[in-house]
């Protein structure tokens, strides 16, 4: 129900994602009426694949996160995360209230056995062609102490590791400088925790300029960096997008090959929003759970549930328990 | 002698400034002989507006501040503070190790009465054309607490009014979320005590995605969350230049477009790096700094030299005094 726009999206990328994956199964849940007559105008109302678990309420995209853990507990979002706590459900994807999804998906899953804390982490782009960096923390928590970061350098090596195939990720702490000197204490601290690592391949401080120089597989900050410098990439990109449309249309010369390469030119700014083609996930806890997007349009929807299908498929918080297991 | 070329930048930009502003006389802080070698090459060693300061020593790019301010005292940095210390000059400007130059102008110049620390702050291009937004502190404090933050909206706010003539400038805090929800406690402390002022135009939250939007006039943050701000938007600026130029290599239809475009374009991009084309100024302190960076070229440094000379003009610290004074 969740998204910007609910399930005129949802539904369109559920039936894409089963008919993409024969031996997938998506559970929707939300209003039985208005899922019915979705499925319905896609003639998908009986599709073998898809099921719908009815919800009487949902979680508004302006509630308070604390408000809606309390007071919605039939809302399509807290039942969608009881599913995959009680084992009905393997994973959950979900377009709606960032805030009330991460409060309810820890209250419900709660963290893997020694985490402290979740964290939001996502793949962008970067200047090698095909090569991704995880980011993480994007904003589940604000402030993240050096034993925090220090566990999120695990988990992002993980998922590194398991869902693009990087092995030995190289590990970064996102920093004001290179320099060891430079930096809060706590990332101070961080470093020196993590070059005594076994377990993680560390090189040291990144800055804000080598997020996306393909210096790092695996880049951990804190929450409000994380997020702080995220959302700056994707203000940038989309400023120097539109600067870039209105040079095109002023210039003679450019304006036929402006119209020719417009879809191409958007298509090459979009990669910079993350959340636009892939879904963030939300790691450290018992389950899986994507965070698709609030304007996500079909494809990303589609591409977070294929995100989801995947980290089931390699065992993420498997994987993260026994990685922090050996860590300690 | 600063930056990374030095008086081969530094010299054909003072001359370009003295020869555009009659009124203005530059004291050239450095080695003798090579700085006099380089104003023969102008043929300008006699130049009136131009005087030479020698000093025996230079502070190097990757010398470490502390060392730098305890070691160094005839390096010209440490000279060229000491003249505005003195009276003899009237601004600085350095394209020198950023660290080194912090730490020795707070150290020589002291902070105007009542500011608790110095900022970084840089005018950075928004959508709108022709609206700088001022961001600060970019650096030059890893944690700033409420009350820092507090005085730094008002430092930010007189530099946007004398510099850029913006009349009661919008004031922005940098945050994870617009919400007033949202957020770590010092910055949210730092909103309610904004809310309150009665000198301060306080707009409320921006998150990365606005800070190029044209949403505030001024935007203030912690050095840690600046820093990593103004150096993201650099890296997304430069990767997606790259990516443009290979891109428009790489079509048919747009090979010959982009190469006649190419200039323009990159015109487009570089004004994303704002070291590129003014410098960044280190306010709250008994003088004036500014720091140009340390790649900039001869029109960079030029710019650098005429920020410099608008702050002198428009009195910035002694601005920056009366407005805290009206503050408290």
């Amino acid at each position: 129900m969740g998204g910007d726009k609910g399930p005129l999206i949802t539904i369109p990328a559920a039936i894409k994602a089963v008919e993409y994956l024969p031996h997938l199964n998506l559970i929707l849940c939300g209003d039985q009426d208005v899922i019915t007559k979705h499925l319905e105008t896609h003639n998908s109302a009986s599709h073998p694949q898809l099921s719908i678990f009815h919800c009487s309420e949902s979680v508004s995209m302006d509630e308070k996160p604390a408000i809606a853990l309390r007071t919605k507990k039939d809302s399509s979002m807290r039942k969608m995360l009881d599913l995959v706590s009680d084992g009905q459900a393997d994973a959950c994807v979900s377009a709606g209230n960032t805030g009330a999804l991460f409060a309810t998906a820890h209250f419900v899953l709660k963290t893997i056995p020694g985490v402290e804390r979740p964290a939001l982490i996502s793949a962008l782009p970067t200047n090698e062609d095909g090569r991704n960096v995880f980011m993480l923390d994007l904003g589940a928590n604000v402030f993240c102490d050096a034993s925090v970061l220090y566990q999120f350098a695990i988990m992002g090596a993980v998922l590194a590791e398991e869902v693009d195939g990087i092995s030995n990720p190289r590990v970064a702490l996102l920093n004001m400088g290179e320099e060891d000197i430079k930096g809060s204490d706590h990332i101070k601290l961080t470093g020196n925790l993590l070059k005594e690592s076994q377990v993680v391949n560390y090189v040291g401080f990144v800055e804000g300029n080598d997020i996306l120089t393909n210096k790092a597989d695996v880049i951990v900050c804190d929450g409000f960096v994380g997020n702080v410098a995220l959302k700056t990439c994707e203000g940038v990109a989309r400023m120097l997008f539109k600067k870039l449309q209105l040079f095109l249309s002023k210039h003679v010369f450019a304006r036929i090959v402006g119209k020719l390469l417009a879809p191409s030119i958007k298509k090459l700014f979009k990669s910079l929003n993350p959340d636009q083609y892939n879904g963030a996930s939300l790691i450290g806890l018992r389950g899986i759970v994507v965070k698709s997007h609030g304007n996500a349009n079909e494809n990303a929807f589609f591409a977070a549930i294929m995100e989801a299908v995947k980290e089931v498929e390699r065992q993420v918080p498997e994987k993260i328990q026994e990685k922090l297991e050996q860590s300690v």
